[in-house]
């Protein structure tokens, strides 16, 4: 897939492919390539340390995906032995933009953007905490 | 289906096969019988006057899977208008067992019992609430 | 929702919200409305006369989705009522880019394009076939 | 959870907890515990050398579940470290029934018995081919 690139710090996480993902034309369904993403994303956040249902605990914040935008190149198949690929576009003061794409083998099967937002319990828009910041930061492409 | 009886008063709801619903195998996937069952339910007690959000906020009470049991005699494919039957067997003070069948043009495709118990938010058995008790009565069989 | 406007042919499907379209926030799960949008899909074909089971076993074309952008702009919840809206906005000769939107009360909770490809069994595009041409076309945006 | 004991031999399989996964109530919704199981069958099957794409392609046998009975003990939440045990507990020339259990920290959240049956293409129960049955007995109880 010409022009996708990603960093060398883009956090990645394995995903296999099940029976419950696929449909009747034997491809992954088109919205369980968000199920993967997701997972994707809570991983990369995991391992920045960031425990998200700590974080609801004690702030209440919670991070809502406001945007969607992605491209479906090459169908995955029953048992594929995919990799999730995670890193921050453009971070904005309660917005994220996240680059994340679906390899199997190294060739691009889907990619695109999601954007996510930082919302306080009351679903307004709120600064990302400290912690969080500095975590996205760290996956986040270098100017 | 031979062996397969429900009342009269069994609730009725129409389900439709999508995409979603099925896998590579061309037919709808074994746990999807069960989102098809929960709308049954769902509206069946809809239909009786029951709210379970305003339930839920009122007194806290929610409805909990504890068990199913479940026959699969034969696939639903892509497209299959099917219809989803519920009806009460035995009711106890917290706890009820609900006859289901998924039929596609009369056949009986999947069939079992789901058992339901009432919690309080604290996840203890609760009695129902009359309301709820006096609808179970209705779809239930007459002894 | 200001700037989202639809033509008055697009068409229009309901659909419940449910338990399992839900997630621990509360609210419809972000990938769910995906399976709500390609219900929508469906169902306009189908009110248009194309059979797409039946088209893909005499033909051998499916359609797939190859790209997806949506906005998401305020959440459903359990039990809500929605309408799926439905129509062309471009159309090429093996590309359509469909508008659709999520509504509850007639405010917009999701919107955006998908775009959907004609394939031939081999995984190559190929010109739709007449009949679902025209049929694209009576839900497209009038120039 | 008393009475729950399984062999030594029982396959296990880890499993963690997803936004996808939960539903309103804050918990695993509970079909979803069916694609737990699915993902431990498959992997038992996988470790015992059992590659069911292959399989399909060169002798059209496919395994379908004809029968589920689970019981729900307790619910497990978001962000939990699950591991799902597979074994079988009697086999026949064209049936399984696999026991599985669902675990946190030991615990039992979800166990039962799926019964998997070996079909031909036409939907026609056939023996297991020999790989198969061999694999089965690798993981059933001892006599």
């Amino acid at each position: 897939m010409t022009g996708v690139h990603w960093p060398a710090h883009a956090h990645r996480w394995p995903v296999r492919v099940y029976y419950e993902d696929t449909d009747l034309a034997g491809i992954v369904y088109y919205a369980n390539y968000l199920r993967f993403l997701e997972r994707g994303r809570t991983e990369a956040l995991r391992s920045l340390g960031i425990d998200q249902g700590r974080l609801k605990a004690e702030t209440g914040v919670v991070f809502v995906v406001t945007r969607v935008a992605l491209d479906y190149r090459q169908p995955a198949v029953f048992d594929d032995s995919l990799e999730v690929l995670t890193w921050v576009e453009t971070r904005g003061a309660a917005r994220v933009a996240m680059r994340q794409a679906v390899l199997r083998d190294g060739a691009v099967l889907c990619d695109g953007t999601v954007t996510v937002a930082c919302m306080a319990p009351t679903g307004r828009p709120v600064r990302w905490p400290d912690a969080v910041r500095a975590a996205l930061d760290r996956i986040a492409v270098k100017g």
